[in-house]
């Protein structure tokens, strides 16, 4: 068993510090989410630290669809913006017009229509933050992943179905799975790679793992005040030969791949220039 | 076992011979693939059949890039196209930027960034010709395909990546499997539903497939001047609960989606007017 280091995250930071440009990151709040105030605060501090640009636009839960929309627009023209991203989940929002509404080159997220079928289509512009964050830590843990059976056990827009897109194309034999699929054990026993994100803390148990597994653990839930994964970490590290630890695996990974979204969202607007 | 009527085919035909207006499909051949020649016919004469127009526009295979997405910024602006399709294979040609430069109201094939990622995020407004064709199969076969595990052996931008966003999003179990699947077998018997569309003949056996599966036989390939699928049929049959023939099962449905497809767009089109 092999623990995640900080060195995918550590590696992006260093990156991004170097560069001589200072992007702006524009985060849309929604409503009172605590989860995503918190998500918030970490994209706010990683800004700081590589000593790029960040707003916070807020909303109240009610706000009209057009008054969100009309904001959008407006970010959309704004020089001084180069990564528009709506923190999710959007309470009583249709999410797909949101989306639609954002620049395909300021959508920091990856998540606009645009976006999501470049990357099915195998020719990424931006590529959602957690899809990217996964491909860096099965990068780092050096696993040759063609012909690798992976389970993704999530169908969301955010992760499972774009990491599906991005591990076909590279010749991964993929399942994906989700609270309706039958019988989840038999999926998840069959995968030499197993990513899951499903908020349901301790889901994933040792006996459900093939041995010598790669786990990726990309689940998030609070209880009682502390975060937690999806996997039983203690039980499932002694039977997989690598897994992230849940909090401070995928997550931090994320933010930093998002940063590094954000100047490749600035640099295909200096090109448009 | 029960054979697959022609009733999905013949339902879309008859409700598209009761439309009133004609839209027009227009066709983009570049060189001379004999499989692509023989495909175009078949649109031209449902065309015919449902009163439809329908156009070819034929580039040979050394025509540059530039004339190509020249004509097919014209055809994008002619009131009177209301449907543009490349017919693929393209040789020597980058399809993503034949496709990124079709109008997504136009992308009849579903197959434009924007419309593949708007299926991905269960928001269709087109959607490839032979997903589409799938679905309306396994509605005809009345199954309920909730939590069923579903196998397809593709992983194409055509068929495999957009019909796993279609079935995902349906709350199916899909594995997507492809020549670099290692221990395909595994994959196919324990699948309720198999799709395949891998142009080899007899690649799929009895032995393969679980009791009473479903059997969707979406490959082509032409030996000898005969057509087959992918599905060793005589003897599947025995052990599949459905099963489509091919020759005569997803194509002809695949076609009469298209045509449907193409009122779509003329729909979208006359909306936006």
């Amino acid at each position: 068993m092999k623990k995640l280091s900080d060195s995918p995250k550590t590696k992006i930071k260093k990156e991004l510090k170097e560069v001589k440009v200072s992007p702006r990151l524009t985060v849309i709040l929604i409503g009172q989410n605590s989860a995503s105030k918190s998500f918030i605060r970490k994209k706010k501090k990683m800004c700081r630290e590589i000593g790029f640009k960040f707003s916070l636009q807020t909303f109240k839960k009610e706000t009209p669809m057009e008054e969100i929309i009309g904001k959008i627009q407006e970010l959309n023209e704004d020089p001084d913006v180069h990564g528009i991203l709506p923190q999710l989940p959007l309470p009583r929002i249709d999410e797909n017009k949101v989306f639609e509404a954002i620049k395909p080159e300021k959508d920091v997220d990856g998540l606009t229509p645009e976006n999501l079928g470049h990357l099915l289509r195998d020719n990424p512009k931006i590529i959602p933050g957690t899809v990217e964050a996964v491909l860096e830590i099965l990068e780092h843990y050096d696993v040759d992943i063609e012909s690798q059976n992976i389970t993704i056990v999530n169908n969301s827009n955010l992760i499972g179905k774009p990491l599906s897109m991005a591990l076909t194309n590279r010749m991964t034999t993929v399942t994906i799975c989700h609270h309706k699929t039958k019988n989840l054990k038999k999926h998840t026993e069959n995968a030499d790679i197993l990513i899951t994100a499903t908020g349901k803390p301790d889901l994933i148990t040792a006996d459900m793992i093939k041995e010598d597994a790669v786990v990726i653990d990309a689940g998030y839930a609070k209880e009682d005040g502390k975060v937690q994964g999806d996997v039983k970490f203690e039980e499932v590290k002694e039977k997989a030969s690598k897994i992230t630890p849940n909090p401070g695996g995928v997550g931090p990974v994320t933010v930093a791949v998002t940063m590094r979204n954000l100047l490749k969202c600035y640099r295909m607007q200096q090109d448009e220039n």
